[in-house]
């Protein structure tokens, strides 16, 4: 079985424009990442997920050429929906998609550059907080915060963490963030440039959960 | 619209035999029940009771008239799953359900006796921890239980909370109660039973999560 991060994500066009359906189906291998978390807790995150790709993908298959590009999307739904938008459809779908997908950049991202709790060399919840707080926090009351201060308790060994991302292959650690550090070049552009489509189309909302 | 409350259990025959139809039927008006506590952060459960619900209907809907009582389900899942049972199919999904639906019955037979925290009388967070530790808490590691234990700040006052169980009619709180009681009678003794078939058929398991 090929390792998690072996789904390369696209390389940007110089129009930074980020084609439909090579990005779903790029994020569609992101998922199970959450079960490399290793408790089922992590469950409902990975479901939240797979409800944004669900949903931005009925939109893309209802009219494929139509929606080529990302940005084809959202223009069409501001149309669309008028004073709704951009609280709608996949445009809604894609705002909160990009956040769990900067939680899993800046998670990774930190592991490869090797931050660590020196007390706690082992663990990998300074990582994982540092990229919820860079992705996430803004977005949450104060509840949800106190529930992922009790999640990130259930956040396995690094070596265990990096061992499931190579699908329980016996690789070599150094191996394995060789392949992270490669797989996050094109997986950061992408995700940096629907960033960039939010701030300048004004679709991005700073309601919290 | 009707008081969530207003879709009555039938009552239980003198076998105590559970009829899968009628019990899917009522079941299926519960999942509302989590909306009513209002936040957000309830929405995982009602999925996963949602996904119990589902299970089971899937193995009825196989065959109706094979699986005209929830025992015939156990027993025939019993004979297909060997060594696998009971922790598999709708055995599973039922033995779970039974949790939710006993975590409503007490929290709800809690609220209709008055119980309540002197210092916060406008609160159930003890009806809620008190229904969390009969029917629940056992069947959750540490990590869950710290998750409850936030969670529950979220619940709702109970005024609040009786109105949303009313679907937000104005009803007396009396009124409502009333109607609480009334359901829990029927309610009860087909969870009641639920639970008993579990235990004659070795069926229960004890397993956290
Ligand atoms: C029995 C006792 C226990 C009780 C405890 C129950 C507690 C349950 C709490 C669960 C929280 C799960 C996380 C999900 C949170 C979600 O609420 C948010 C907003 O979710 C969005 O909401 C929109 C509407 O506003 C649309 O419905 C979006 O859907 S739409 O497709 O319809 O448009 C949807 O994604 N998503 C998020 O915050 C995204 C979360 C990404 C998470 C990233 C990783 C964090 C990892 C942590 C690792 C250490
Ligand atoms: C971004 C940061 C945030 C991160 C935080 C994320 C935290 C998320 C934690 C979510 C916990 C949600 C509760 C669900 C727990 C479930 O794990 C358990 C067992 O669930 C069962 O598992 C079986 C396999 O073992 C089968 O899959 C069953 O499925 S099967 O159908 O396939 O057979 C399934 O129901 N159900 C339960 O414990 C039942 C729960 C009932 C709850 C009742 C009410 C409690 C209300 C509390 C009110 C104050």
């Amino acid at each position: 079985m090929a390792l998690l991060m072996e789904h390369q994500f696209k390389q940007l066009p110089a129009d930074k424009q980020v084609e439909t359906r090579s990005f779903l189906e790029s994020v569609s291998y992101l998922p199970p990442f959450f079960d490399c978390l290793g408790s089922t807790v992590f469950a409902p995150i990975k479901a939240d997920i797979v409800g944004n790709i669900t949903t931005i993908k009925a939109v893309f298959d209802s009219n494929p050429s139509r929606f080529k590009t990302l940005q084809k999307i959202l223009e069409a739904e501001k149309e669309l929906h008028g004073a709704d938008w951009p609280k709608v459809g996949a445009t809604l779908a894609l705002m909160w998609l990009k956040r769990g997908l900067r939680f899993i950049q800046v998670l990774l991202q930190s592991l490869v550059d090797g931050e660590k709790d020196e007390n706690n060399p082992d663990l990998i919840r300074v990582n994982c907080t540092k990229a919820y707080e860079l992705a996430l926090k803004k977005y949450h009351g104060w509840l949800v915060q106190k529930l992922f201060k009790a999640a990130v308790f259930a956040a396995p060994y690094k070596a265990d963490f990096l061992k499931a991302l190579s699908k329980g292959r016996n690789v070599k650690e150094e191996d394995c963030l060789d392949k992270i550090r490669q797989f996050l070049v094109n997986f950061t552009a992408a995700n940096d440039a629907v960033y960039e489509m939010y701030t300048k189309m004004n679709a991005e909302l700073d309601y919290t959960v």
